[in-house]
């Protein structure tokens, strides 16, 4: 062990997960030495704001607005990046690294877009690069997956890695509030951002399952590679009779490994209410893992706020210090060994709810029965309801099926004068 | 990193975990290299009869009866003991170390009764000693507590560490079976041994929480410390009426730590239905834990079982096989830098539901309040239940109170003529 008095490290960002940062080093610090062998010290914290951040420190002269100070600076080894965005972000960490500094970072769209350029410049300075606090916020998943689940060849990750999304979902279940109405709370209440979009629509939880398909697979999956389908369509209705067929209706990152490639998507889902991860709800995430040899593993915690997020943050700053302490950086980089396709989502398969608005006439049903025959759709469970006059609603469950012959089914299904509307489509999983 | 074409092990045991470790090596062999750098190969399994672990390998070359032959091997660089018990598998690690081998166990006995032994040889021979599958079996508990939760000031761990009684408990609610029907259920199922004592009463939970408390809370703590009670005495009768007031019936591991100690501890426990533990069945388990940043996080698994157990094992191989590509051994050793007094469990504060029979006469309500009002244990919700001629029944939960002057009601109890019979005393989660 090379003696160490302190290690220094610099934050970048001064936000809420910044702040949430600030505090979780200051509240650790009785306890540093005992715990890492040696003290961290935040020399420099990178802000926009001098004022306004002088406000949040107890010792103001640790801000500055001078990156080039901070990457001159040789004393500071570890350096946090928690601003956000594409740029300065990854200018900065990609100059730190090469200036043969450690970081970590929370960066979700920057590790999902050039996660590649990042793990390369990371292993060729042989700097260690930790992003647990990316996905899943203070939920342990990283480190689990490249570590402790090493010994398994991974088939399936699916997670609720969107609070605001999931939410929203829970007070639509729970209460059975409307889209709209449960959006318009969450903001009320802080869960979701004036411009929702990233969430709603799956965008925020895309990024996170490129991240997840990369390190379970071993092998580089980007935020283009993912189908993204959001929650703005999803209606109590559906809700209420998912409910009664027996499934909650989440959204989900999903993440598989098959003979012909990897899957990658983020969309609603039907799920049986006994899966353990129906019953994950508010704000609350939660990641499930599927093994060859562990099994069904489960990773549940708070998926985003400023404590959690800092949490998984200063878990990653303790590594490198530890790492630091002994020698020892570099020690595991890039996973990404294999080279596999990803698989069109119009080429997966999946299981479907249709919920379509039809005529009141002799035949309906024979004719729905018919469409899906003829696209070698077959159906699992089907169920008439309002039926009122003129009017009737059909509600159907499909086996598995490939996404490519559903569709064709619903081009025809929106050909046909006896059905008025196609009200809702949810994959169900499978 | 130095050159290494491959790092070689022993296996101590080739029983159902030793067996599963096995396979998943060889499972994971055509990826090893690209993964960790290098080729991992069993050069010798230490058996008893080799006649029969014959059937089981391939290349039966690697048996042996041999220990001295494997200790005295320079090129053997990891033992991987899975005999179970105490001796010799304790004499095996404590001797692999003194060699300068590393060592991982799945060896929960031993290591709640002799981890500091284990941890400090470990620690002055600079050896990596690793111990996840001991602890909840294929979860990541122990890494994730030490490496990505080292932020946080850990309150509470709590946890399903034992899925024979898990299993148990889930067919009485389910199926409302008595105990002793749940539990043949699972001798015959293959879930609990001819002898289940060490389960049901609650032992083998009792190490788990051992060794969570003391990697939780940076303090040694020994089985000796852990207060143990089972779940034999806990009836159909008791999850019906829980159930009626909101909680299932779990048997829980809880270590807390709290101002003037630690608390740890083994024992059914009445949870909210609404509480992630609550709907962990069958038998698998999950570990709950509470951090001052991270706010409450689970982890939820399979706690048992040949492949899930040799996943955490492998797991544990896995990183000292980096380690040794990178020179970088003896990372993170013994955290137990604090020295904290555990509790004595009559110092604890909970909750209790008592279900009690009763005679049916005027004021034995009364009579029951007043003796629990004199032991200052105020009561949140009380029934009557089963009034039926000269007999009833009343269940009640009392608000928190010191264990003690809830033991001194209890006794008081007894003495009463119009008592009957304390039927159930189970604690409630607070």
């Amino acid at each position: 062990m090379s003696e160490k008095r302190s290690v220094k490290a610099a934050l970048l960002g001064l936000g809420t997960v910044g702040y949430g940062v600030y505090k979780v080093l200051r509240r650790q610090s009785p306890e540093m030495e005992q715990k890492l062998g040696t003290a961290v010290e935040l020399k420099k914290i990178l802000v926009r704001n001098l004022e306004k951040a002088a406000k949040k420190v107890e010792d103001s002269s640790v801000l500055t607005t001078d990156w080039q100070g901070i990457l001159k600076d040789p004393e500071i080894e570890i350096v946090i990046e928690l601003m956000g965005g594409m740029e300065p972000a990854r200018t900065c960490i990609l100059e730190a690294m090469k200036a043969g500094k450690h970081v970590v970072t929370a960066n979700k769209d920057l590790l999902a877009a050039d996660g590649k350029e990042l793990m390369d410049t990371a292993d060729s300075h042989h700097c260690d690069f930790f992003f647990e606090a990316a996905v899943a916020g203070g939920i342990p998943i990283i480190r689990p997956l490249k570590q402790c689940l090493a010994g398994n060849y991974i088939s399936e990750v699916m997670g609720i890695i969107n609070g605001t999304t999931n939410f929203i979902l829970t007070k639509m279940t729970r209460e059975g509030m409307e889209f709209a109405d449960a959006l318009a709370l969450a903001q009320k209440l802080g869960y979701a951002e004036a411009d929702p979009t990233a969430d709603i629509e799956g965008l925020d939880a895309g990024r996170k399952v490129a991240i997840l398909a990369s390190i379970a697979f071993h092998s580089r999956v980007t935020f283009d590679d993912v189908y993204t389908e959001g929650i703005t369509k999803i209606s109590a209705r559906d809700i209420c009779y998912a409910k009664e067929m027996g499934y909650d209706i989440k959204l989900l990152g999903v993440a598989r490994q098959t003979d012909s490639g990897i899957e990658a998507r983020v969309h609603p889902m039907m799920i049986e209410s006994a899966h353990p991860l129906a019953s994950v709800n508010d704000s609350y995430n939660a990641v499930f893992v599927v093994g060859d040899a562990v099994g069904d593993t489960m990773f549940y915690g708070r998926g985003a706020g400023e404590m959690p997020t800092a949490s998984a943050v200063v878990g990653d700053v303790f590594d490198i210090v530890r790492n630091l302490v002994h020698g020892t950086c570099g020690r595991i980089g890039c996973t990404c060994y294999r080279n596999l396709p990803v698989i069109a989502m119009d080429e997966t398969a999946n299981r479907y709810f249709i919920r379509m608005q039809v005529e009141n006439t002799c035949g309906v049903l024979a004719a729905v029965a018919k469409v899906l025959g003829d696209n070698c759709v077959s159906v699992a469970q089907m169920i008439q309801k309002n039926v009122c006059g003129e009017h009737a609603e059909i509600v159907l469950i499909t086996d598995r099926v490939k996404e490519r012959h559903f569709r064709d089914s619903l081009q025809t299904f929106m050909e046909m004068e006896v059905i008025r509307e196609i009200s809702s489509v949810i994959r169900v999983q499978s």
